[in-house]
């Protein structure tokens, strides 16, 4: 069994999508996260909009609120 | 009487599907979950849209407050 | 004066009627359940979607803060 | 000054109107409820829809957090 | 300084406007409230949907998560 | 540095104007707030919809859940 | 690993970019922020709706529960 902090600790410094609720995609490497708000912290980062990249952001802070899912 | 946390835990390793509450489904092998959140680590997790698959995740953190059941 | 959990508690191995928020209905025998989610463990579950049967489930764990009613 | 608790407690057995926020009514005899969340069991509930029964139910289970308000 | 709880105390027995959200306006008189969930009891209140009185309620249980604001 | 709410207190008694979630606006002079909610106490306020006045109200509580922020 | 509430702290007196989940973006310097809520003070605040700036404000207080994202 693995638990959803320690996979996402794991994840720390290699790159990970994250869907949000209002539908937007996240391509970052994680670079950093608090508990247990789940808030996230990526680097180099693109902002995906209907499979089209909208922005880029060398930092983002996301709330861990918005989150759907987090793939590493 | 089956408490919720307990089928959980004895759906571990075992393939799940989840609805979300966007209406998208996941359907993938169980490998992880927390209490009291029921955020869950899915492997081998197929995203499901309108009956169709949109994307294959290796591995998936999905936030319980997005879920609305899962099915062992 | 009967307390909605000790009704809840009652209704144990016998049918219920569940529906969500997103609109959706399931009918199943409620196998179980936890405090103070409202979380429960469903078996033999049809799930109503526009009153005609969408799918089955053997069994399904709801999340409760999806719930709007309980009937036993 | 009257507390809402308190009302709620004079209003058991007794005919209310409770209205969520789906914009569903119901129309039924108080039989119980809880602290602090106010989830409702009612007797001989009529679910009203745009003015109109939708369907009856012997008793139901409300969860608080839909409601929007009471009448007794 | 007024506290918002100190000025709703102040404002029980006399008409108050309640507007929710969604969109619902209540006038009636404040009989009643409770902290922190600034729940409320309206006598002889007015339910007002699009500036048009749509029903009266002898006694009315706001819940007070469905408030937007309060005028005394 | 300066702290959300040492601001919010050094902006009693003069004029603020606050953006709710429903896009409502309110111009008037801060009279009050409480803490954690962040509840308001508005006077001699001016509801604004659509950068058009609607209402006016002689003193009004708004919820803090429903702000989205606040400029003084 | 770099925690969000530490980059948020080594963000104060530059510029960031905030974007809320009604899709409105501010763009101002960062002025202060607490803790837990994340509630943000901005300074010389352009707000941006549809790339298009709508309103400047020399301070705004954002709740912190309406943030998305912060791009410092």
């Amino acid at each position: 069994m693995e638990k959803p902090l320690k996979l996402l600790h794991a994840s720390l410094n290699s790159r990970v999508m994250v869907e949000l609720r209002n539908g937007v995609e996240y391509h970052g490497i994680l670079d950093g996260y608090d508990v247990p708000h789940m808030n996230l912290v990526l680097k180099k980062t693109d902002q995906i909009v209907n499979t089209e990249q909208k922005a880029k952001h060398e930092t983002v802070i996301v709330r861990g609120d918005n989150i759907i899912y987090i793939s590493p």
